[in-house]
C-alpha cells in the first residue's frame, strides 16, 4: 500500500504513527505541496479534496482522510487495538478523538490559516484578530489538557489509543510551525508529551522519508 | 436511554434522524442552552465540553458528541447499515463525512460564531472579516456538492448513509439560522436536499420535542 505524504506535514503524520504502532509496512510517495502536486488533475482523482494523507490500495482503490485510512488500517490489522473494542469502549473514544480534533486542532488550524508562514505563501488574506483569538483558545485548552492529565495516563484513559495520536500530532505542529507552544508549567501534559514521543511507533514513523 | 437535546440545534438532530432509520427510540431531555445548561457542573459530568448531544444509556454511563452517540446506536442496532459494511465502505463514508464536516461544517461554523444572532449574544467577540470569508468558502462548497450530486444519488454514493445526515443538518442549519442558503440554480444539490428531507427518518424526527 501506498501513503502520500509530505515532510513535516501533521495529517499523515498520523496515520504514519498508527500504522507504526501496528507494524503495517507503507510505501511513502512523496506529494510535494510546495509544487502543488496535492491539486493536480491526477492527484484529484486519489482524492477530490486535495490533501493528504492518501492510502492507495494495491488494486488502486484509494482511501483519503487520516482517520478514515486508520480505521481501514484497524479493520485489517485489529491489534493493537487502538479505536476501542467494544460498543461504549468504541463511542467513547471517537468522541475524545473527535473532540480534540474540534476544540484544539480546529483551533490550531485557525492559528496557522491566519498565521505568518501562510502569509508568506500569498494564497488567503490572513485575519491577525483570527488567530489572536484562536491563540488565547488553544492556551486555555492546553490548561484543560493539563488538568486531564493529571487523572489519566493517557488521554482517553489508562490505554493508548488513537485519541493519543491526535492530541500528540496536533501538539507538535501547534509547538513547531504554528509557534504556540503548551506554558512549561503544564507538567502533566509536557510528562504526557515526553512519554507519548518516546514510544517505539512515534520514532520510527518520524524517521521515514517519502520518496 | 435519554438523549440531551435543544430544539433547533443540528447537533442533537443528527443523532435523532440516525435513531428514527433505525427506529430506536430515544427520551429526549430537553437541554436549555438559553438557561446555559449545558454549563452547569451537573452537565459538565456528563460531557466535560459542555456540549450537546449527550447520550445517557440507561445504567447512568454518557456518549457525547454526536458521530460518536451514532457509531454507538450503530453497534446495538447495526440494520439498516449507515456507516459501511465491509472494511473500504467503512473507511470511504468516514472519509466523505468527515471531508463533509472539515470542509463545509466547519466554514458554516465560523460563518455562525462570528454573525448576528452570537454577536446578539455577547458571549464572544465577532470578526465579520471572518465570517465574510466563511461565507464565499460555503458558496464554493455548494457548487462543489451541486456537481457531485449530479453523478451520484446519495453524497457518499449510491444509497443513504451518515454522511448524508450530516450535509443535510449542515445545509440547513447554514440555510435558516446562518443565513447562508444554496444558491437556487444548484439544481442537484436541492433535488438531493429535497428528497432526503423527505425521508420518514426526517419527518419524524424533526417532529420530536424534548421535556
Amino acid at each position: 500500500m501506498k501513503l502520500y505524504d509530505y515532510p513535516g506535514a501533521p495529517n499523515p503524520r498520523r496515520v504514519k504513527i498508527f500504522a507504526a504502532e501496528k507494524d503495517i509496512q507503507l510505501q511513502l510517495v512523496m506529494c510535494d505541496m510546495r509544487q502543488r502536486a496535492h491539486k493536480t488533475d491526477e492527484f484529484l482523482q486519489k482524492n477530490p479534496s486535495g490533501k493528504i494523507p492518501v492510502l492507495e490500495l494495491d488494486d488502486g482503490r484509494c482511501i483519503p482522510e487520516s482517520v478514515a485510512i486508520c480505521r481501514y488500517l484497524e479493520s485489517i490489522e485489529p491489534e493493537p487495538n487502538l479505536f476501542g473494542r467494544d460498543a461504549f469502549e468504541q463511542a467513547s473514544i471517537e468522541a475524545r478523538n473527535r473532540h480534540i480534533e474540534h476544540e484544539f486542532w480546529r483551533e490550531v488550524g485557525i492559528s496557522w490559516v491566519h498565521g505568518p508562514i501562510v502569509a508568506q505563501l500569498g494564497l488567503v488574506k490572513t485575519i491577525p484578530e483570527a488567530k489572536a483569538a484562536s491563540d488565547k483558545n488553544v492556551a486555555n485548552y492546553y490548561r484543560r489538557l493539563d488538568q486531564e492529565l493529571s487523572q489519566s495516563a493517557f488521554i482517553a484513559g489508562a490505554r493508548f489509543t488513537i485519541a493519543d495520536i491526535t492530541l500528540l500530532t496536533g501538539v507538535d505542529f501547534a509547538s513547531t510551525l504554528v509557534g504556540i507552544p503548551p506554558d512549561p508549567s503544564h507538567s502533566n501534559l509536557a510528562r504526557w508529551r515526553a512519554e507519548v514521543s518516546d514510544r517505539p511507533s512515534v520514532k520510527s514513523a518520524d524517521a521515514l522519508v517519502p520518496t
